[in-house]
């Protein structure tokens, strides 16, 4: 039996290895501050690369990056609370602008320097970037808006869990204003799409990307949309979302242009975001019971040469042979980008080392000691294949200049076949023959990894929506989405034997 | 005369000048929010640029970036309190975490969810990433860490300036902690270089780097070292700094080690910043009477294509020819990067168009007329060399392919003429042969841009020292930075008449 690099598999315990994950691949860790994350290096590194691969298809589509004020005014949720039923109230308040002595040798807000106005700390920026598109629009000349932020954003949040829900999280908000319904409904689905694509080709996490249902969209939304991903334990990860908003936001926050025959009208205004939480997807989609593996696209470093030293008049030799094949590596392109090949020349056992990388699953592991610098070889540990059949690490012997040779296809190899198996898995594990509810509850009831459930419905609306909410949470199912490329319903809907109009998905969720 | 673009000039009033070229470049505006400012697309798109720039030379010298919690407890703070003087109280602290309806339609701060321990909106990190340092600092094997982070920080301020002083603003933060005190005054020094290249090559801003007067330190700081920049009005700007900080956090923080003879040890940290004050320092290094003009290697696009546009046949012919010309500058390289150049088809007229983006002051203007593609042409306007001597638009008819064989050497000369026109305008500035203060004191009080003078100094300290800062202060002067290449001194102080030690820079400043 092989022995797992972390404490804990994902089949005894999946909460208890996800934390596992987070802690010995040094991504994040609890901050003292309730709440809130310290993302470490490596977890950074990813978002990094996340933002600018994601930057750049986002560009690519006509967005420009804009910065917004971290605090927005309360009379500005006020405005909106109006009208939006599901107005979030768990937020940041800053009341105070100073602290003083407390008199005894501690420190409290002046109650001198109290805010005439609370400010909230941004949950999302909405009302204030929708109140400079007031300013700027004025004319359909004015339009299309195409604005994105990246920023911090905070909701408070009772229980968090690392990277899936914490107070503070990292995300992306694009906003647009358009002049007409038409063109910001492209809009939408064009983001949503800008995601979807992102997920596959750079996350190598499948998704699913379709419409919320009615009782998902986002408050204030005409339609919200969604790409869904599913964890290896079979629960869905709501991994990036787009709305429509109509003119919900543009009435609230007057948004409005002359058109072209000179009179005034509502622009109609989206908005589409993802955050950190898709680290957890890709934590939860390809780590395995040693770690994570990353995706060469999103990983920071790709291949890590880690040099056996040992203190002895070797090493200088070996660093040497090492560095020549790092600049062997950096003049190649992979996946469109030049190669990132990290030198490890830290303190430590380079077997130490090899287990820190494979933990934080680097994709490609290159080990050198002086029996391989002397045949002109490199040892190679692939993250996605560590093992042989016979349960041993299989770290394969190449020579040096043949693994330079090979190493842009291998990475896209790794790629690739992190997709393939997360792709294999997610379609697997989605049941489409339900013949009714009672069948639904069975399939939910029997343990393991139930995964998704396609099933027809009749898209009950309002109160009869509620009810069906009722029954799935009893069961402690969400509705998804409707999958874009669903087939069409054929069949009674499984909740009111009415005729069906569209297939949704089921599923438990994050 | 020469009518500029602005609608006011620096010689008339560099103030009203300086919050013109933010409103015409739309780099800014305010936001409704007190102290903090929406930055727009051509705003952030440079400060994107310097962070690009600037985040592979933070790598380039080893460090890694990591993300630490928007909010500090308030307890955080009081220990740091204890020992440092100059505690900055004024910053936003947040008490509530939930809203609820006021009962009057509005909405309020719910008494019921007042927090245990108040948080304050990070105005820098040090306490937190001093928490995070003893947890992970442990022996000296663990040394050095050396990270940094990309954040946004609030410090409360009664007056703000935009880009100069705002009460949220965008910011790097990098702290490192060594084993031994050589290397964390190594580590402060090398930043500092980073900073002064970083704002030389890239902003083409030319700066003293130099140890700040003790009175300057940053609190807590054994050492402070700043760079800063010369604007037109002969005021300074202190553009970055670097902190040797001794063990001072460490040991309020416990951040300690055990050395490889097995005894605990404070490390000796450093950390060191830069943000986006910057740009307000390059608008007034190199902003003129028609807006602001952007160095190369900042400026979010290089060259900006704007064809002449008739709604008529000829239009779609034009748009091609002005592709061709986009395709072929994006081909080239410039100041080691490729070349940016946008094609500008929104809609506008060419001429709004232009002035526009002299405003925003994009390096190279290319306008493309139907006599200009029917010759095989182009239009150029260099904004380093907007006007003839005659006083008219200098607009050069150039061979498209003529054209992009230049530009490259274009963008690069405009960056090194930026830099050169800079560079002599502060070596002009520095008044170096100062006999007492009475000369001074008359140096300032001629009226003009009176610049810095470097004085003759003999270092005071505590009480002495305070007193040379209440009499620069009543000629609204201060002590910048005494510049590492400075000669030595030779001559008696101008405050004490004692044999001075050093030469130090006094000026008016941001």
């Amino acid at each position: 039996m092989i022995k797992h690099a972390l404490p804990v598999t994902r089949e005894a315990d999946f909460n208890a290895w996800y934390q596992a994950v987070i802690s010995e691949a040094d991504l994040a860790e609890e901050s003292g501050v309730r709440g809130c994350m310290v993302i470490r290096p490596w977890g950074y590194g990813i978002w990094e690369r996340i933002q600018r691969l994601l930057d750049d298809r986002i560009k690519a589509t006509g967005h420009e990056n804009c910065y917004f004020p971290l605090f927005i005014p309360l009379s500005y949720f006020e405005k909106e609370a109006d009208h939006v039923e599901g107005f979030a109230k768990e937020m940041a308040v800053v009341t105070h602008h100073r602290l003083i002595s407390d008199g005894k040798g501690g420190l409290m807000p002046d109650p001198a320097a109290k805010l005439e106005e609370p400010l909230i700390v941004r949950p999302t920026s909405e009302t204030v970037i929708g109140a400079a598109f007031s300013r700027w629009v004025q004319s359909w000349r004015d339009l299309p808006v195409l604005i994105n932020q990246w920023a911090n954003v905070v909701r408070w949040e009772m229980r968090t869990r690392m990277f899936l829900r914490t107070s503070e999280f990292l995300w992306q908000e694009g906003h647009t204003a358009h002049a007409s319904e038409a063109e910001a409904r492209e809009e939408t689905l064009k983001m949503l799409e800008v995601y979807r694509s992102f997920a596959e080709d750079c996350l190598a996490m499948p998704v699913v990307a379709g419409e919320k249902p009615e009782n998902e969209r986002f408050p204030g939304a005409v339609a919200t949309y969604s790409i869904e991903a599913m964890m290896q334990d079979g629960k869905a990860l709501q991994a990036g979302t787009s709305h429509f908003l109509g003119t919900t936001f543009s009435s609230a926050q007057d948004i409005k242009f002359q058109n072209s025959a000179g009179e005034l009208e509502l622009a109609q205004t989206t908005s589409w975001g993802v955050s950190t939480r898709m680290i957890g997807g890709v934590i939860m989609v390809h780590g395995d019971d040693d770690g994570l593996r990353v995706p060469p696209r999103i990983a920071p470093w790709q291949i890590v040469i880690v040099p056996m030293l040992r203190d002895n008049d070797e090493d200088a030799a070996l660093v040497e042979y090492c560095k020549g094949l790092q600049a062997d590596l950096a003049k190649l392109s992979a996946l469109g980008e030049p190669v990132r090949a990290l030198l490890d020349l830290k303190f430590g056992k380079a077997a130490a080392k090899r287990w820190s990388w494979v933990k934080k699953g680097a994709p490609v592991i290159i080990e050198v000691g002086g029996r391989d610098m002397a045949g002109g070889n490199v040892s190679v540990i692939r993250r996605d294949r560590l093992y042989r059949e016979d349960g041993k690490l299989d770290s394969a012997v190449v020579g040096k200049d043949e693994f330079a040779a090979q190493a842009a296809t291998m990475l896209e190899e790794i790629q690739s076949g992190l997709h393939s198996e997360a792709r294999a898995r997610m379609d697997a594990n989605i049941t489409r023959d339900v013949p009714d509810f009672a069948a639904m509850e069975a399939h939910f009831g029997k343990g393991g990894k139930p995964g998704w459930l396609e099933i027809e419905w009749s898209k009950p609306s309002g109160a009869d929506l509620d009810k069906v909410v009722e029954r799935l949470k009893a069961l402690k199912l969400t509705l998804r989405n409707v999958a874009q490329d669903a087939l069409p319903a054929t069949g009674a809907c499984i909740f009111t034997g009415a005729p069906a109009v569209e297939r949704v998905l089921v599923g438990r969720a994050y």
